[in-house]
């Protein structure tokens, strides 16, 4: 890894060098969770079985919010636990002292730094819930005042879009989940390798990147499990490429956003197999009725429906699928901002840890 | 009102009659509220209060969503329940069966009728939640699957982009968590003359307007209660002038979004006294370094930061605000409409009652 992502005039040559480095290192990344992470996690979820929490509180910002997304979606789909995503600034602005007895709050951070979250998981286990830490980085702030923490394994992440820390969040809270479930994630073994074959197709992203040379907004849309992944394409292209670049569930889009598609307009659908897919197939219809411009990435019968289409492997659960259709978005992401003459590595006006209240 | 909503076609002198006509509508749908919905808003109360909910869910799309939001801060920071937005698709996707003992389900939607919402309310009613629902339409499917029913009294509404029934929304919400403090609505009595008074500032809102005449992009921001806000003038503005206009609450604005911002971009800032314009301080500090274009609405120290801006009347607390703060940016999506020729009744592509499930 360069550290070109510290100085704002990296060489062309070298444009994007850690996220691309970062995102091929996920099946690896993946690997490691699976070996050396699973005793932990399976350690965590019996001390959450323990206290038999009646709701769950998901606590990120930006892109670890996206994966929280997916959490919430496992916990209510899976356990039936009803989830819901805070507003730090209810505590840390307002000040308010929630009742969070029988509260499981999970806070999501790779950098554990964030003073927002790091203040409301302090507050929200003195009023009672039971917390948990996942972060990339132990010893910091946030894992010394939550009760629980997981490490998520994935190594140092310089560039500053978030590639391998945000699968290794969604694995880990999959792992977590399916532990709570008395499973001890035989549903993941294959995704290291499927990763790597998937990471290899990439003539086939080169082939849409091309296709997106001169877009100057994109619409991207997925329902369920599918929903978190829209999101962090979105935020992917937006970093990277400075796009307008905006995310809306299947059901969302149709109350309003719909309104901006024209003919031509790019919109990326993620339909993976599964029931998410299948609600998803008015949204395309009514896409198409609007000659959107498509592209799917997905199951074949939904990807035989875009203008382009990227295929995903078969037989992983849909709650599993999530961790791997990103992988080619974020390559996606890198290779229209590279094209674009642009650094990935080190967006325009942003910092690594964003020091909100 | 006319019915040039219906047709597509609206004569060029009547664009947007019914949405005027609606937005001038409010002071008198908040004097009825007051008037007639206090009683049924007090004796929900009560029931809530003799159940002792430990957990709120709010279930809504679209703008109902942007009022679910407002509920969520009601709830989390007066009242110190933890509050969660539902996804409507882990029950009507997925068919989870969430645990929801305890637990106060309330669904808000003007129309009552989108399947989804009806769907997942009466699963949650089966699931052990209370169900309120708040709706437009009594007699609507909803109305007939909640276990209990508010309705908004802001009268039919013609124009497609919401205006009466959100703010009609909001102000039941605050009714309805202010009767579980046990209060009667005292702080709300004077929201009627400060809406006229606000209304009748129509200049102040034509100078935005004419200033974001060619504008193809805007970003909203708030913090806090001022949040929803900003979220629903960016829905307003994209459905009536086909914008890509987006809302991101102040913290998540610089985890990503403020890679967008270079001189001149067009941000709109939502700053009413209170604590959530404190917290605003930082992001205006970081926009103004980046030379946006900030249009804020608000307290005058706020304002006086704007490039333009809008002082709103001081006096209400701040979680009263939401209610008034909409006015003029609903005026402004409206005037910006008809500027580009747009009949904002009947945006494009879009349904009066989105069926998805």
């Amino acid at each position: 890894m360069t550290d070109n992502s510290v100085a704002n005039g990296a060489a062309p040559g070298v444009l994007g060098a850690s996220m691309a480095a970062e995102t091929a290192q996920q099946p690896e990344v993946f690997e490691r969770i699976l070996r050396e992470g699973s005793a932990a996690i399976r350690n965590v979820a019996r001390k959450i079985g323990a206290r038999r929490p009646r709701f769950v509180l998901l606590n990120a910002r930006g892109t670890s919010d996206n994966a929280a997304m997916y959490g919430k979606y496992l916990f209510e789909v899976a356990l039936g636990l009803p989830a819901g995503l805070t507003s730090p600034s209810t505590t840390t602005v307002y000040g308010a002292r929630l009742d969070l007895r029988d509260v499981l709050m999970i806070t999501i951070s790779s950098s554990g730094s964030s003073p927002d979250l790091v203040e409301s998981t302090a507050v929200a286990r003195d009023c009672g819930a039971m917390t948990l830490a996942l972060t990339n980085t132990p010893g910091s702030p946030l894992t010394e005042v939550a009760a629980l923490h997981l490490d998520l394994l994935a190594g140092a992440e310089d560039a500053l879009p978030a590639t391998k820390t945000y699968t290794a969040e969604l694995l880990t809270l999959y792992l977590l989940v399916d532990a709570l479930w008395g499973g001890r994630g035989e549903a993941a073994a294959e995704l290291p390798r499927l990763a790597r074959e998937l990471l290899a197709r990439s003539d086939e992203v080169t082939a849409v990147a091309e296709r997106y040379r001169f877009a100057d907004r994109l619409i991207s849309t997925g329902r369920g499990y599918a929903y978190p992944t829209a999101r962090q394409a979105a935020l992917l292209v937006m970093e990277t490429s400075c796009m307008a670049a905006h995310a809306y569930s299947g059901a969302d889009l149709l109350h309003g956003p719909l309104t901006l598609i024209r003919p031509d307009f790019p919109v990326l659908a993620v339909v993976p197999e599964g029931e998410g897919a299948r609600a998803l197939v008015p949204v395309l219809d009514r896409l198409l009725e609007l000659s959107a411009d498509l592209f799917v990435i997905g199951e074949p019968e939904a990807a035989a429906r875009g203008a382009v289409s990227l295929v995903l492997p078969s037989g992983l659960p849909e709650e599993l699928s999530p961790v791997l259709e990103i992988l080619p978005l974020q390559r996606l992401a890198y290779e229209m901002a590279v094209g674009r003459g642009r650094d990935p590595d080190s967006p325009h006006a942003l910092r690594r840890v964003t020091r909100t209240r």
